[in-house]
């Protein structure tokens, strides 16, 4: 029998959580410290990222390290990129030796510019992170959480390791796909937040959908390049942990990191727009440390270097459209 | 000095002639009858399809070919495909020798299962055939009449009337972009048009963006794979004129087509909706060619077969649904 430890009390876990408890899977959440187990467990649900969705009575909640982990078969880590690391040193000597490491984290590593799969083989040994697995795909997390059907992808080196992971999180109004392309599955899912940005600064400006249409399209060919040059299928760019999931969040109220873009097209300044969320918008890191990528692999980013320089370097975001509709556009 | 002949009353037609106008060109927009053409002229506006849409003075409406197409050195047609032929008839003595004839529509014959372009090199000679020009993009009509920015394609076989094309429709904020091939661009026009239809019974059904962003991936992968049986290459199914128009038209309240699904999804009768509707929805007659094409060609179009069922055969919206998501998923 699959028991299943989600480390990470965000919307993302929870919801996962949700979905394989309600699944009949027996689930326990590791939060970070006895007041939070407490609390979420005293409240039965999640009252500050997921209100409103009631626990099921086979969902636990705890801070200890053991009680999550000993008997888990998978242990899935939905916390934020910026964290992984230290969320692995954390449980690394809790995991059972024979358990599958799962990522539900879209991000990459801004110090280091790495994907999770390359934190998790610098930090686990070979045995656990051979068996690695990444979740991701068009998945945003509330409509899940209320029963609404979507899809996903989980890619492993390991093609049990992925198939078990799809047999314990598939239900009928969750259909999980394998696929064997980490790096592809991994980048889609990190580098797809930097089109959301733009596209919310497209809303927030009120082009419409023709010029966001135009500009998702732009985007998917820039970071599909520079998935290809990292090594990744570009067949995976085109399913659903790379179109599916660009859509779902260029087009979703709910995305975080189109709300950013939005909020910047107002004038508004990233540091304070990024300090008024309770949530974190992965963009703003995945942007730089995808810029640095496409230095070092010689990769002509325009979006993703515009993208920067609005965040990082005070670049006004009319200045930024100008310069990426500048362009002549020729031949496509 | 390029002079511009509109074919079509339509609310695309009316846009383009709008659009040129503004931008210095003289257009003529070719009636039907001369009461139609009265009619517009006195009002200074298209009041049918685009209210509130003043017409500047370069723009002028008439029912006489000749008035029309004398001088003209691109035709464009922007009539429904059903109508295509029945057009380009009645034009076709009238076109100048050295005119560039330019298709806006997009659908498929269906009785016929013919591309405009096919249309085209049957009915005109080869001298005007060979200069053939086909218009495709994430082109909601009525974003660009309120000059909202946005990016289109024009593909030829002849890449000087292409060019001659583009030079012609390119504005500060219609950008256009040229390509050599004709069919693929002809294709995601007319193609996208059936994962439209399905992407409105989605939102009809309340599934979300998730449901919505993976269906619209398995639909371009589905349509993609019928262009490139037909000849088409697969770069331009991920350009403006595949991904771009098709998201444009899913992600819209403006587009018909997605109309259509949404009213389906409510169970209300195909012909019913059909004939409530003052505007033609493309998808449904292209449905039916693509189906036939894919028998053709031997290709399987699980979408395509299930919405045409809906749309001709009685199926219920419901077990369409559950027909198509009850694909097992294995491997992506």
């Amino acid at each position: 029998l699959n028991r299943v430890a989600i480390v990470g009390t965000t919307t993302w876990g929870t919801t996962l959580a949700l979905n394989l408890s309600r699944n009949g899977v027996p689930v326990t959440i590791l939060a970070r410290s006895q007041e939070e187990a407490q609390q979420l467990t005293t409240a039965g649900e999640n009252s500050r990222f997921l209100p409103g969705a009631a626990f099921p009575p086979n969902l636990f909640v705890t801070h200890q390290l053991t009680d999550a982990l000993e008997k888990a078969s998978i242990a899935i880590l939905a916390v934020p990129s910026q964290s992984f690391r230290k969320n692995l040193k954390w449980i690394k000597d809790s995991l059972p030796a024979e358990s599958v490491v799962l990522s539900a984290t879209k991000g990459l590593e801004m110090e280091t510019g790495r994907r999770m799969s390359q934190v998790v083989s610098e930090e686990l040994p070979d045995k656990l992170s051979r068996r690695y697995c990444v979740l991701s795909g068009p998945n945003l997390a509330k409509e899940i959480a209320e029963g609404k059907p979507a899809s996903t992808v989980v890619a492993s080196r390991s093609p049990e390791s992925a198939v078990q992971v799809q047999k314990t999180l598939m239900s009928p109004t969750f259909r999980v796909y394998t696929n064997n392309d980490v790096v592809g599955v991994e980048l889609g899912g990190a580098l797809k937040n930097i089109i959301a940005l733009g596209s919310g600064i497209s809303d927030g400006l009120g082009y419409g959908d023709n010029a966001k249409a135009a500009f998702m399209t732009r985007g998917l060919a820039e970071i599909t390049r520079l998935g290809v040059a990292a090594g990744a299928n570009p067949a995976t760019f085109a399913g659903l942990a790379g179109l599916g999931d660009l859509v779902a969040t260029c087009s979703s109220r709910l995305s975080r990191n189109r709300y950013v873009g939005e909020e910047l097209a107002k004038g508004r300044d990233p540091q304070e727009v990024l300090s008024s969320m309770d949530n974190v918008a992965e963009g703003v890191y995945t942007t730089a440390a995808a810029l640095r990528m496409s230095q070092n692999l010689g990769i002509d980013m325009p979006i993703t270097q515009v993208t920067y320089r609005v965040l990082f370097k005070g670049l006004a975001v009319k200045q930024a459209v100008s310069e990426l509709m500048g362009r002549p556009p020729t031949t496509e």
